[in-house]
């Protein structure tokens, strides 16, 4: 049965929709702007407030201090400036987690060609990252690990303490990319050792395209964007003013909502995978069931095509997302989990639930029956088709 | 007599307030973004027509393709892309006009830093590159060509068609900063051979912390940022969705404004001028007077300090900015100025005033007199203390 009227959005991994109270302050601003540009003297004061609010908000949901917060375009250009940043030598390694996000993969891959030595650091069936491994892999030549703390398809989370204590004790520095897990769960860049850690607001309410990466006091790093004054020169530009505004009142009410939030969500989840397991039989949940985000559920069902299976939802009015989100249209099997050990036929069969806190109740009902449909349609197609599959 | 009214904004060139018509509209599409996120499945179809009516909107006022058109965080990050991403090896040459924004001076330093020779464009007395110098100076080993559209403090504009001609037949690319001349003039990538052409949206009284990055089809250029499919993969990111609207709405009001505004602005400031030579003996423009942005005005009043000018008229309620308006605090001659010739006691009593189409015929005398009066002040008080001056 097509659904013409409401739909239910399970995609909350891949963005979350603008809170209304974040559009309505940004949308004041915007009015507010002068009309003459005479005001402007003082306009220049309200911007730096704007600016300077914003940051310590962004600090507090980060548990670092205003200053250490620099603003920039979203994650991707944070991963990308605190890799870049890093004034990493030929022959220097770097450690990266095989699951990280490819904003995080596609710079340490360019720092590769440029002489340095990339190793990645294997996860578990889980998606975890043992710590011992890192302990003995840590060398005189490692100058850099990056671990992330929630992954952002499967939402299994790293120890990111035991991790940021063995690099501190090494003297290396430590990338936590927090995108993912920001406004999911509380984040702390001071307890979790972290020396660069990066955030998208979009991730969390806010608006698309601004971001910030949190950088420890005293720590060296080279500007990507350079030529101007902004950000201490670390990262100029004119700023975005309106969507840091916007990303400060996101980080205060994501911060204010978390626990509330993170609590509905994750019996949401469970009640929904309870009911998908017993609708589609061997359904197999991929990830940590201990030690994951709350909303974030992936799965894979055999024989039903990830691709195919969120189109079959998306007509049911049913929004979810397959593999690795951004990179959906690609046909390739999820690296994230690859590097699980998850086989790629199985992969390629995976999908993204990612409930918010709107969702009800009843919706689990609608979400695990039109998953079983689609499922069951799907894998008759491929049974009466075989060698066609994926 | 300070002005407790009404002001004068007479700083243009550092930042044009944002069009009411501009805020209204980016203020319409936060409103209208779906409170109910199952509604999001439409609102990515309504995020895709947004982002391509604002590049065709860009591409028309930078004489380009839609294609062509790459948005980024503003010029800043435009003119790092465009350098640094060209794929610059040990060894190559470049040639940056030397009185370009930092934005391109700076990753050029970087560049020679990496192993590129680095060779600097003289200018003349009123700023301009001559052709003649870069078919010189153009060798084998010569990679790119970056000499701006208009100086952002002098208002000095190119050669750009005959610059353009020389890159193109000797197989060099061509980078155009056209952040300072858009909105004031007409832009033309195309006629002007431009490889590649930065520029930033709250010059044309668009939002700040969003620009683009032109680029020629075919033409190679490496990510700065990397890690997401967006902008064909070479400008990864969530894209800043209100900022880009707001940057397609206001190139198209800059694109159908001009030639009135132009007209207008170019009136007012040659008004403004006379009325300057009149009141203060000694005033000397800087840049060109038949090459230039309508409403830029650079001059020094010599034994008159530029910050304190600029201060001392904000008291009385006028709006300028001193030197290189960004690194006005630095209490250091602008290298633009310095290139072109003037010495550095001179430069340090620069002061730009960049006219806006709001300026009313009754202001020319009041700028005027103010500039008249706080000069007379600021010499009095230099002439008493010799030695102690900049």
């Amino acid at each position: 049965m097509p659904n013409l009227g409401r739909s239910l959005y399970l995609s909350h991994g891949l963005t979350r929709p603008l809170d209304p109270r974040v559009a309505r302050l940004m949308a004041g601003l915007l009015q507010e702007s002068p009309r003459d540009p005479s005001l402007l003297p003082s306009d220049s004061v309200v911007a730096e407030r704007v600016l300077e609010e914003a940051r310590s908000r962004v600090a507090a949901l980060a548990g670092a201090e205003a200053e250490e917060v620099l603003f920039t375009s979203g994650a991707t250009e944070a991963n990308n400036l605190a890799l870049k940043g890093s004034g990493l030598q030929p022959g220097d390694e770097i450690l990266v987690g095989s699951t990280e996000h490819l904003s995080v993969q596609h710079p340490a891959r360019t720092l590769e060609k440029l002489g340095a030595r990339l190793r990645w650091i294997p996860v578990d069936g889980e998606g975890r990252v043992d710590p011992g491994w890192v302990v003995q892999a840590i060398g005189p030549a490692t100058r850099l690990v990056a671990v992330m703390a929630a992954n952002h398809e499967t939402g299994t989370l790293q120890p990111l303490e035991d991790i940021g204590r063995i690099c501190r004790e090494r003297g290396v520095r430590f990338l936590v990319d927090a995108a993912a897990a920001a406004g999911q769960l509380p984040l702390d860049a001071r307890a979790w050792g972290a020396d660069l850690l990066s955030l998208s607001a979009h991730k969390f309410a806010g608006p698309r395209g601004v971001g910030a990466l949190v950088v420890r006091r005293g720590l060296r790093l080279l500007p990507l964007i350079e030529g101007g004054v902004q950000e201490g020169g670390r990262r100029s530009g004119t700023e975005n003013l309106y969507g840091i505004a916007g990303m400060g009142e996101a980080a205060e009410l994501a911060r204010r909502d978390m626990e509330r939030r993170a609590e509905r969500v994750g019996r949401l989840r469970d009640r929904l995978w309870e009911e998908i397991q017993s609708l589609v039989p061997g359904a197999a949940r991929h990830g940590s069931t201990r030690h994951s985000l709350p909303g974030h559920l992936s799965f894979s069902v055999p024989g039903a095509e990830g691709e195919a299976l969120v189109l079959g939802l998306w007509r049911r009015g049913v929004v979810a997302s397959s593999g690795s989100a951004c990179f959906a249209h690609a046909g390739k099997p999820s690296h994230v989990l690859r590097a699980m050990g998850v086989s790629d036929e199985l992969a390629l069969c995976s999908i993204l639930f990612a409930v918010g806190e709107e969702m009800e109740e009843e919706d689990i009902g609608w979400a695990a029956a039109a998953t079983a449909e689609v499922a069951a349609r799907l894998r008759l197609v491929s049974a009466a088709s075989p060698g066609s599959g994926t």
